[in-house]
């Protein structure tokens, strides 16, 4: 599944990735934008890790949030935003692999509430293991006319 | 509300949490450590906003998750650690203000289980105001011997 | 705690409750309508329980969800009404008592959403122990006219 | 996807089932018990309804979770039992159609903790709609000897 979301949806998510203080502090990066899908990854560097030397629950949590509010956005005009209203994630095994993939994907897209699946794969060595299993609402606003 | 843990147990929970490199990372804070009820505090700082230059879901996400694990792990012996299983949040309002205080509340300690209450105030010229409400399940495992 | 919603309040809520076949089908009842915070219980019988004998995880799942649900009407003008987005529970103990009582207790009323806590004792011989801990999201419609 | 449990599984499923006083008052009835996924059906009627006539969500709910259970008994041995240890769902639609069919799947099966991915769809006419997206924590224990 390597589709793509157009060039104009993929700008706009771009800069308002470049936007989030928190991602760009992490080292997170957005490595694919589908409609209705948009994919993070995260290293496991020292800065973003536990007291066992895993990912932090927060910090894979905390792109699995991102990456389910981008995917949301995929599917909505240019003037609309999006908050989280609430997420939650179960957290099936320890973030081991040298890096993470979060995974947001649009189960329900309403008019004000989209629903999204959230899932984090920890990647060791090309082999992927679902590592979270959330889900995730949103809530749409209008965008800021900056 | 100013009553604290044991020396033994602020100390054990101390070391942890100078291991987490994720909440070195975000300049998060301990401040409090009481039986069954633990504070973390965060600054608003560009580091860990989102798009709109609130404190990211994500960062108060993760250290409601780390309040509520500490919270805990404040009632088990020494030899004990904790993971976490699940966690969910509601995001009641922006997180305004100058820094957040998460703070983990046990509501249930079990053998095997521990389930918290999070919340997360956003706190300005010292107001107060909740911004973050959620719950937590909670595994405790052997600590590491090291 | 005795305060009761006004009179205008409780008269809706009990008429949108006895429309509920779920409610009366289970045998629940109100027990309590406070503005922000509605009581609703549920005797333990064989028709509401799980294989253990003790009431259905569903079951407590329900009448929550109904409480907060009632809770957040309760501080809404008589031309709107209620739907339940999502809910979480954690189930801290068996409900062995003779009864439990779900209390729905709103934390934040929006103009577009509510969010609730939500809360099940289990009663026996006067004595209260907290069964379930949850949190819910509600979306305000216009209610039907009739 | 028409794979079965073994005849032994079924049968004690089955069983379980029966015992289970809340889903033989709701009408509820066990449609497929494959390895880690398990369905139920529910027929709409007055007596599972919500003030709109819509299936009630903690009706849904409740039968989401018994699915859930379910799925993670499928690949326990005889001497287990499962309790609910958390559940969260979201309510993505109003539950319109004839009957409803929950299915719980297992993501994962650990030695303690199973997480299941739950989900409902209303069914009218033959067609499929996803009214409930949810997920689940149970925990393993010893089977009474009865």
């Amino acid at each position: 599944m390597e589709d793509q979301a157009s060039a104009e949806v993929r700008e706009r998510i771009e800069a308002s990735f470049a936007r989030q203080g928190l991602m760009r502090h992490l080292g997170a990066r957005l490595t694919q934008i589908a409609p209705g899908r948009v994919h993070i990854a995260l290293d496991r560097r020292p800065e973003v890790t536990q007291q066992h030397g895993y990912i932090h629950a927060g910090a894979t949590g905390a792109i699995a949030d991102s990456a389910g509010g981008y995917a949301a956005l995929t599917l909505f005009p240019a003037d609309a935003d999006v908050l989280t209203v609430e997420y939650k994630v179960n957290l099936l095994a320890p973030a081991a692999g040298g890096h993470v993939e979060a995974v947001g994907t649009v189960l329900k897209s309403g008019r004000t509430l989209t629903v999204c699946r959230l899932e984090v794969f920890s990647v060791q060595d090309g082999r992927r293991a679902l590592v979270v299993a959330g889900q995730q609402t949103l809530f749409r606003i209008a965008a800021d006319v900056g």
